[in-house]
């Protein structure tokens, strides 16, 4: 069984050159979202929730991504809304947000 | 299909005030080793292995810990040869390191 039901990891990574990355678009603040809306939620904890940063997952030209293991669902967000929705439907009851998955 | 056969992420965490955790104990180095180990050998990119850094991954008591998924597999490693072992046998071969998981 895995440590945790849902491993979330935020790729978050910045290029040096400036160039389009995660964290051009907004990941660390919706990161920092998913961290505390999932706490306050309960959800975090061994046999539950973990909301990683991560560096560069290299899929940069859908950025920006997360992946959630050990399922491997990978998703593209774009605002709080989409977290909201990965937090309610994924990390809360299981079942994948297929308009963000990629 | 797992976008990454074997996706590690290295705890690579630094506490602010100091005390114990993976990064003080040269997480940071042997992710670098684990890095470049795994382009020389080939394995890395779509379909195969991707070595990532992450934020604290809480399970600082055991550290420093990686994870590896999608199989959620945890080790403990101490240095370049548990590096070079985790490399051979699981993530080239696909079978677990017993010795050095935790």
């Amino acid at each position: 069984m895995s440590y945790y039901t849902h491993h979330v990891f935020f790729c978050t990574n910045q290029r040096e050159d400036g160039s389009e990355c995660c964290q051009r678009f907004g990941a660390l603040g919706l990161r920092d979202y998913a961290k505390q809306r999932c706490k306050e939620l309960g959800l975090t904890g061994e046999g539950k929730v973990r909301i990683n940063t991560a560096g560069c997952l290299d899929r940069c030209a859908e950025g920006p991504v997360m992946v959630v293991y050990p399922e491997a669902v990978w998703y593209s967000y774009v605002d709080q809304e989409d977290i909201d929705e990965i937090i309610e439907q994924h990390l809360t009851n299981g079942q994948v947000v297929e308009r963000l998955r990629i």
